[in-house]
């Protein structure tokens, strides 16, 4: 028996290959599945089942699309009306090699959440592990805000999947659950990959609550929810349209992304914070490869072009971006700036700056002329800021620009600088002429002993 | 400015990237495109213009997709209704950067073939080089066959163009041909990729002769027309279909790989011959990757599915074979064994064996029980053969195998044994059962100083 | 936190790269370390200690060279006088970032095995997990017939260190040790990676036995002792040297190649046992890639310069080997063949075959003058083996050539077929005449349901 | 026959390897010498001879350790006395497969410097290609102000050699030159690779010149000569020391890097220009990857350790710095900041920052407050420049800031901004306030149009 993790950065989700003798099942599928493949030539396996945990919001899934490509079953939760694939029932099992998936329906971030149980045949080993989808991470849980029967019912059929379904199992059970560390689709996710049933019925927090108070805390979060979520429910419901093959951006010169620019295109910046800070083509936003993910659902509109602008020397930046984008849906990727920024400076266009401050000069301004607009979303605010910031979540900062004041400096500010610069590119966009970003934010902060308040 | 040349191997055919400033030219890219985009990336440059030498009757040509992907206009002959892209004419001229390409009309291989002469602006070297396409080769020139004319009128037009366009661009200019060694395209092309109009004017076998030996030559030259060419006309006139996204071979285990084979799917072993002597599945054509665009065309049927057997560990013969198909056209692939030949021998399934021997052995052959089965081309064939062997050229026996004895041991012959071992896989299966591969073939003749008959 | 795990093939050795904040440890580092520093500087963090479980004796440690790349502390176990690092004992721990590694003494591989406790101080979690080195494998345990105090003792100091110190960490701790399937290490180690301290308790088979069925097993076993094992132990005591730099081998043709092996060169064809069946050069050993490790000290004089040949198409095999072989302390590498086996059979060479069977031929073999040699080590012969063989370990081999009979077919049996070509590759070089290799082996024994005897 | 090209980067340098049937030269080889290995390797063949068209003074030659590496010997021209390798002379040749090489002696650049004529024995084709050295580049010639002898003597050699030896090779023959755009060896030279003798005698401006012309025109160069030639020259001749295999540079946090610079690192940053406006380690030199070999040998002491910068995203800038310090014979390599310069600011540290301009605000600039300082080498500042720039060569700049005005505010220039980031990193860390680097530089200039000042 062999368990590949795949880790799709980004999205922090984990998807895994399952594999014994000469046959394999995947779990939760990404769209961009050419990876399973290339894992099954090199196991020299065939891929015999798909597997999902759960009808993701957050990306595509890649189970239409494998089974086109295997020929494999999609099983998924009978709770909901798929447009593809076969319902799985609690007690349902498939047996491939010396594995055996044993089926718990354990709902609570969606109705129709499946765990699967995974019992080494070989060697009697029942509960060898458990992969838990979005109902439990290691060190948190999934989160109950996207259930279609409101948080309260969500938070306690949470609570029951994983009382009465996962930690029964026992502690020697492994646990591969559908997100790490970044997710948004749970809070505090440790960023340690591995762990067990009894490892987090010992010390993950939410697990040591009674029911009531894991209700309560569960009601309380404000996790991010992106506009982009509808299109993936929908995409997953009834199954999305294959990757698209053609077209891909094109390299064009700086005349003519600007040309699209003006003709509706909305240009990305790729670089990074400290990047910015020298030169960022007049319009763009800047949001760093590694948030498109996790951002570019707020602020881009998916059915208009997209632009991409990337460094001089390539450090991956464009093909990480191309697959970030078609992960969350997003594929109208019509330019890129060929040449990367410099192109744009060779070519004697203007730009503009996004400069930076270093914690040392927040905590040195005595006139007050400086305001910190911290961009982080509510939960991170809460657990510790800046006394003298305002807050204003990043998804909600192109609407609540204009009720920030123009005659201040704008010190855009979050956990360690990407974020911030996001904001600082749309302040800037929206007319605001002193913006600067805090490089190294909260992360600084913290290094440095700040005082913070919480709360 | 830049040249960038993009060799294909098993096609032997190059395309090339020329550019300057920010922005560049493809001439004659091959179906999968995505390296042109890369190189642009990589250069920081905008592709604007493609061009196609002629239409490829031996690859899909790629100019339609790389049209649609980057915008860029495709310019080829004028006297051929081409069902894309927009004619050029002799004269007409191209300039991007300190790049300036110049149409020349050079019939001779097709009607409406052009070759392109690169001026570089900056340096007002008129006749840096010319893109040649299938006109002029390195130490070769194009074949003239294939000419609706008929060869004698396909000679005359080759002789003039070159002796008329080419050569007069003056001993200086640099060659860029749209194929190299090992193409079918054209016969004795050079290993050497890099040559000129004098190099080529002075030592070039074929630019010696006089016009009348130059078009009896040709006349009496007789290559490879695997059968494939007339889908590939055809594609490239009117503009073949995308590079399919979906599906590619499904790995799948002994068992499902024999069922395919039962209801029709062609099995291609892409192994070396020396594996094929260990374990061949029974009904499987061995097709060394190397050979796939060469004889593909010949010996496997377009329509129906193809299914691939590689070896255990991983030599990129899987990736390379799909390349390969999809460039002349093939893109039925179903399925792929998964674990390779091994899976086959550790399910205990029976195999077959291509057994090998060294030239000594044919040699010290006293007896003439072998009978050598000589598997080359007839050009090759003429050049030098064995006394006592007999002619079959491979494209033609799987109809000729009938002819042959079935009382003597058959030893398959080529030039070092790839393609030996492909006949050998065809008499195996069409009954012989002594059949034998003459691993080194001439090649080890000639190191050996064998004794050979010529035409 | 984070947790690596770095396989290395062949030895099927694990180190790992533990990590937080911006420190990180490695434990257990093999001898080309590259790779650990680029793990440092993918996570940014820096190496700051450098633990070994034991001293190894079936590989070459890297932990001295990693101590001098990174300027690290090595620490290992107390009871033995090591030539370079500092001693740990029980008790000790090391905290960086939000890891403490505790040290437990687990004595019976060796006398000063140690095993580490990770406990994550972010979460109070104590015994996340636990590096197991040499004592607890997946499914198995550490071999006890290396310890200088003998198997018995070696059996009780591991029953103890296991049930006495490693179970009482809890179910739920994960277990990372420093072996898994495939190493001389151990016997029957499971293939899956991931296990916990509560699957090891409920189901390796030799945690459910009593003490002294414990040890009696461990005392009944028979695992392999190449001779490199003395270099092995030696270099990891004193430390070894850095991995030399020059000379690496160098390419050359057949005729360099062979008057080399007449000067006492050791050639190794790192080929497929099917391409054995097609042409091998004379007096080559056939060891293939994955076996150089397990099998290269029995049957090759590290003090001998070795030759390399590999497939025509570079699958890897050469860099591969060239890595197995300085992992095991051959660092006498001398040529490559260049162009590998196919340059020799073209150059007009004459070569050997070692011809194959398949099990239907052994099955329906009813003359008996088919003699099976099954060369795997006795615990695999006991565990199951044709009624009609005859056992002879592949180690013993070139000594017991002598014993085996000139006038019957020798058919070479292993698990699936690549020992059975090391094997036949020996006994074609002691003389013997007909000799063939059974690909599938046992795996195709047990996909056909053959009868087997046991013990 | 085949010819490979390996363009070293940074240097601009070309190597060669040039083969036929199963052996092969190398020409000029770089220090990190596996890549010729690994193509011998890749086309079957053994390397057999290895040249040198000159002594090296730019970068660190690898022809000693690749004879080590080969047991290939080493020729050079007589007219030095190296310490290793054997002397060839004018009119000895070397045959192997179907290449010949032919000497020819060329001195100019160098007393010893020789050319290689290539000859196909196979299609009886004379100077097929000319291996020039740093006699003769595309569209550019030698540097001359090396020579023991003097500028003059050097040109007059060069001219000699060129007119007396290469160009009588006829206009036919394809050169294969030392170097490409951008090496410091010479001024003017081509993008493009290909070139041939016709070409060079049509449109090469210096082939054009009288021969007093020619002589005038090179004593009046400038080109750059920094401090570490000295040292390449020794080494060189006497043969460099093999790569050192230990250290390379040890990833260390913020704190231990800070640590190593108060001790004397030199610490080094990678990064883009761009980035260098938005943070800064206090006291780092910024040189961009591709110049390290260019400008290291002005601006470091090669005694000294040195500390390097990277991105936080992995662009390759860490692994490429190596390299370029190695060839150029800086080992002295001592530590990376682990987590690149994102964990400088995450960790509270204060940073600096180089702020750009662009090319508007330098001609907006209506009050004079800004001045240019141009760090181009002079032969570039002569062929045009902005009316108000100071021209300070950026060799110089370290000695010469002290005689800039603090009361201004200082716009380092060059030709695209990078050498302008090292000049704002050098005045900074000299105690200028008020520095700025202009993004675009000469290259916007001259896309908007400004007027220039030539000479």
């Amino acid at each position: 028996m062999f368990i590949h993790r795949i880790k799709t950065p980004g999205l922090a989700q984990n998807s895994y290959v399952v594999g014994s003798g000469t046959v394999a099942a995947v779990i939760d599928p990404r769209r961009d599945s050419e990876i399973y493949i290339d894992i099954a030539r090199q196991e020299g396996v065939a891929i015999t089942g798909i597997f999902e945990t759960h009808r993701n919001e957050d990306l595509v899934s890649g189970a239409p699309d494998l089974a086109r490509r295997t020929g494999a079953p999609v099983h998924h939760g009978a709770q909901l009306d798929f447009g593809y694939g076969e319902p799985a029932r609690e007690g349902d099992s498939f047996t491939f090699g010396d594995c055996r998936l044993r089926v718990l329906e354990t709902p609570g971030h969606t109705p129709e959440s499946l765990s699967f149980v995974l019992d080494d045949t070989a060697t009697d080993a029942e509960a060898v592990a458990v992969f838990t989808g979005d109902c439990l991470f290691v060190q948190s849980v999934g989160r109950t805000d996207l259930h279609p029967a409101g948080p309260q019912t969500a938070a306690e059929q949470l609570y029951a999947s994983i009382h009465d379904k996962l930690l029964p199992l026992g502690d020697q059970a492994l646990i591969y659950p559908a997100h790490g560390s970044g997710s948004v689709c749970g809070g505090g996710l440790a960023k340690r990959d591995d762990s067990t049933i009894g490892l987090e019925r010992r010390h993950n927090p939410l697990l040591a609550c009674s029911r009531e108070d894991f209700v309560a805390a569960k009601c309380a979060e404000h996790p991010l929810h992106p506009p982009y979520f509808r299109l993936m429910e929908q995409y997953n419901k009834d199954g999305a349209p294959p990757l698209p093959h053609l077209p891909l951006p094109r390299p064009v010169g700086p005349t003519a992304f600007a040309e699209q620019m003006e003709r509706g295109m909305q240009a990305v910046d790729l670089r990074s914070p400290e990047a910015a800070a020298g030169a960022v083509v007049p319009g763009a936003l800047c949001i760093p490869v590694s948030l498109i993910t996790a951002y570019a659902g707020f602020l881009l509109d998916p059915a208009r072009p997209i632009g991409l602008i990337g460094a001089e020397v390539d450090d991956g930046g464009i093909a990480a971006a191309i697959a970030s984008f078609s992960r969350i849906g997003f594929d109208q990727l019509g330019y890129e700036l060929a040449g990367g920024m410099r192109s744009w400076e060779t070519a004697g266009r203007d730009f503009t700056r996004l400069p930076s401050c270093h914690i040392s000069e927040l905590l040195n301004d005595e006139t007050g002329e400086r305001l910190v607009v911290d961009v982080r979303p509510q939960d991170e605010w809460r657990s510790g800021h800046l006394p003298q910031a305002q807050h204003v979540f990043l998804g909600d900062l192109p609407a609540a620009a204009d009720s920030l004041p123009h005659d201040r400096e704008l010190v855009t500010f979050c956990g360690s600088g990407h974020r911030a610069i996001i904001a600082a590119s749309i302040l800037a966009d929206a007319g605001f002429d002193r913006v600067t970003c805090c490089l190294g934010s909260m992360a600084a902060c913290k290094a440095r002993g700040c005082e913070l308040v919480k709360a």
